[in-house]
């Protein structure tokens, strides 16, 4: 990946750890567990997206900045908290961007790993979908994906808008922005006005 | 794998994602809800079984039929649970058709992979537990392997079935079908009688 | 891994199970409920490890001892439970154990799979603490290593003293023995003395 998407892979990681932190804090972990969460909730959609693509050694692992951005968003949390929960008002903004930031990352690198369009879009949301998966299932909570209004629906939209612009050609600095702006706006709305599909009938 | 063996492991996706479809309507999720977890339910094994042993990308992604037909599960779940509930009476039977196919193609896999016979065996009963695995930690219950009758060792029963038979040279596809029956017979029976294994004296 | 850090891979993987089949028959699970969770409680860690460094196929899987020394372990949990129990008081003693002996070996590992120092530190970590994390989810409980009393700092410490040794030229298996020393004598003092690190103000 390029620097520009190496950038937004970061801010990614940045905000899924505030995400993973502030959980961690509202649950009264102490300040290793709440870095663990931290590293949990920022780098699991990565490290499942390198896996699965055969990319090992995972890249954040390999790659020390992935390490240093989840712990520093992990001290801020547990030194800051009533500031950055003040800041967001909660967990779900940072989750969103992340969301938004992974699902572009996500669909760009399984591209430079010659996935086709299909898979390279699903892979995208669920590298943006696994972060905060790791994060709920470590407080056993069930992952907001499941409970939440529009969610997983607005990472494929993002990573869709990454994957149709590399088969047109079209500069991908550009795609990312899009869809992750794409992403991040449906989900603000849909948690702003409470956005819901349809639920079956399951008597 | 050849196309039988394919079959097999799509037939497995189909019905585990069935499986991970229902328990998600069940617990009113909505419809992409269903979809994430028909995906997980039934992508979790093989994803798990392709990553151990390195035959990566995984399937379940560079292979769009099986997105394909998780998705056309999870869909059909939505659409038509009343006529699904009514055909099955239970997420146990589809789990159970899916636990006998994923136990067979998974060792075929591994075998294929030059494993040797007993991790083959054993990393086709993990495929085959995987599955329901993911789908029930992703509603935070303790997964039907911990709790049922007679699961996992049903999976182990099929997968050595196959492993045997390639030791000794047997037709794969005749192993197949004997040892998906073989698990699948087992495991309706537990159900059917709630037959049990011992429990330890825990004090 | 030369003989002496394989050894002491095989003993984290036996006290590891030890604890999963503690914890199995704590929750009432019967026999193959006890297997599956001694198997996964000794094994997650260091088939995370192995899938994130790339070493597939996993030695979990490829190396049969340990499979074998999981089930005997599992094995020996279900019929001398009560003997056990006593031995250790707590699940926790073997926990602590298999948290030092991992942390050692997955950062040696990783040394020989040419990471960085920091990303050996972390991955011996991650391989301690994946296997409790797994035992714990699996049940549905909040992983250890996010409730405890100082727990994923002290596989830090045992795997950072590996890894400086590593780089200080020292014996590898002087330090090993220094670092898990090191961890599980933090971890029981943590455990006896309820050492606590701080909990943030999250009002």
């Amino acid at each position: 990946m390029d620097t520009f998407h190496i950038v937004l892979d970061l801010a990614g990681t940045f905000v899924f750890a505030l995400s993973g932190g502030m959980a961690a804090v509202k649950h009264r972990l102490d300040i290793f567990g709440v870095l663990v969460l931290s590293f949990a909730a920022a780098n699991s959609g990565g490290i499942t997206r390198d896996v699965m693509i055969g990319a090992t050694p995972a890249a954040a692992l390999s790659d020390w900045r992935y390490v240093a951005v989840s712990l520093l968003a992990g001290l801020l949390t547990f030194y800051c908290y009533p500031f950055i929960n003040r800041l967001s008002g909660s967990v779900l903004i940072f989750d969103a961007a992340g969301l938004a930031l992974f699902a572009v990352t996500g669909a760009t690198k399984a591209l430079a790993y010659h996935l086709g369009p299909v898979p390279a879009a699903l892979l995208g949301m669920l590298t943006g979908i696994g972060g905060g998966m790791a994060r709920d299932i470590l407080i056993t909570e069930v992952p907001v994906v499941l409970r939440a209004e529009l969610y997983a629906v607005t990472a494929l939209a993002g990573s869709t808008v990454v994957v149709v612009a590399d088969g047109l050609h079209l500069s991908s600095a550009a795609a990312a922005t899009v869809g992750a702006a794409l992403c991040f706006g449906l989900r603000f709305l849909a948690i702003r006005y409470r956005w819901r599909l349809p639920v079956a009938n399951g008597e």
